[in-house]
């Protein structure tokens, strides 16, 4: 298994490259669009084809590549089924993990920082990881005043869903704005300043309703295309849908 | 495999567990005196047998386990074979790493903490990891002013055998004071506040003069009784020499 961990500086965002030596296939977790060249060189450096991009919410602060890398590679583009999005060719759920070979993306329903929000825990032997989007971030967690966010929920979400997994499960955010890369579901438990010990829901929910955050610069941009799975062009959609396509079937 | 980071709270310890259920043996890296039975329990939990002790470097902080566990289990006390320690069973080095079925603990000679201080390199697919020890820890290091420490040495050492191991590589340090267990070397390589980005060999040697820390509380105790791998009481090393042992033999 290959495993890397990719950042994008304007929103300080995490993308999370898997490889399948085995099958020859690559994953993509939460691309984005300015970042195509260099996934796409990630993955060909690997001798990989890419065969999947995964997404763990409809993004507000970037628009993802998911479509484009279809357009360029034939890949197959993966969403929560919840987001219920016409332009995905796989819906993920709790139920229907996806598969790359022998790695499973198990989701992990987790709403609050988004309605449909969802977690990825892909356990291989000895290394057990989560990607926790933007339900848990290092010592932090995703604002819950926008897109169906919901403090109640966002703590249940954690304390339920993330916090109860094995100690040692290496915790992968879908950002950071101080350049850490990782942490673990024991550090967290610990030491979130939101979400750790001995803080309860109460203190959680006030907490979210005091940060006092500005409007999402790029919300009003970012939703629509990333509800459209990029915004392809048109064309590149027609053309996928052609029969001389066969690898681009859904 | 299977792999738990353990806890030490005294001296801020980590102490990490790695079992292989092929061969049902399990290896503990830098165990501490006060924790064997936590640590006995942990492994034969897993329903593993504790196969082999391995420590980093002759600690001041605390006292290693290493030969009260043997006593107890028959495991084998390996240190870096730089220490010349005669209470060890196995001497490790960069031309001898210490192999646990499929599993290999690759040395790193990384002095400058002290003199033969070793990281061990733990490269299992799709998840390698660095055991650090206190040569390089999170946003930190050990502190080069007691048994052979040497700045200038330990900046070589972190940048020549840390900072050039893959990015991705998950490094687990042997102490943490604020509770945070993990980071990678691009995490450390990034913001490491005295050896990261922009920080020359100047600047820490300058960093490292300038910390004016106390006179470490434990070192006149533990560094003897380190060097005797934890100064096993004489009639349990007696014991172990008889031929009735047979899974003692070093």
């Amino acid at each position: 298994m290959i495993f890397r961990q990719l950042f994008e500086p304007e929103s300080s965002t995490y993308t999370y490259l898997f490889g399948n030596r085995e099958t020859g296939e690559a994953l993509l977790i939460d691309p984005v669009l300015e970042m195509v060249e260099r996934d796409l060189e990630a993955v060909q450096e690997l001798g990989l084809a890419l065969a999947y991009t995964l997404e763990t919410h409809i993004h507000a602060d970037h628009v993802t590549s998911a479509c484009r890398l279809r357009s360029l590679t034939g890949c197959k583009v993966a969403y929560p089924s919840m987001d219920d999005l016409p332009c995905a060719d796989i819906g993920v759920s709790e139920m229907a993990p996806l598969s790359m070979g022998a790695i499973s993306f198990h989701p992990l329903y987790t709403p609050g920082h988004t309605e449909t929000h969802h977690c990825y825990l892909v356990d291989v032997p000895g290394a057990i990881r989560v990607f926790t989007g933007d339900a848990l971030l290092i010592d932090g967690c995703g604002r819950t005043d926008f897109q169906g966010g919901d403090s109640a929920a966002l703590y249940r979400s954690i304390h339920d869903k993330l916090f109860s997994l094995p100690a040692d499960t290496l915790v992968f955010p879908a950002h950071d704005y101080q350049q850490r890369r990782v942490s673990t579901v024991a550090q967290e438990r610990d030491r979130n300043a939101r979400l750790g010990s001995g803080r309860s829901l109460a203190d959680f929910q006030r907490i979210m309703s005091e940060l006092d955050l500005p409007y999402p610069k790029r919300i009003d941009v970012a939703v629509p295309a990333n509800r459209l799975c990029g915004d392809c062009p048109e064309e590149d959609y027609i053309r996928l849908q052609e029969p001389e396509g066969p690898s681009m079937q859904g």
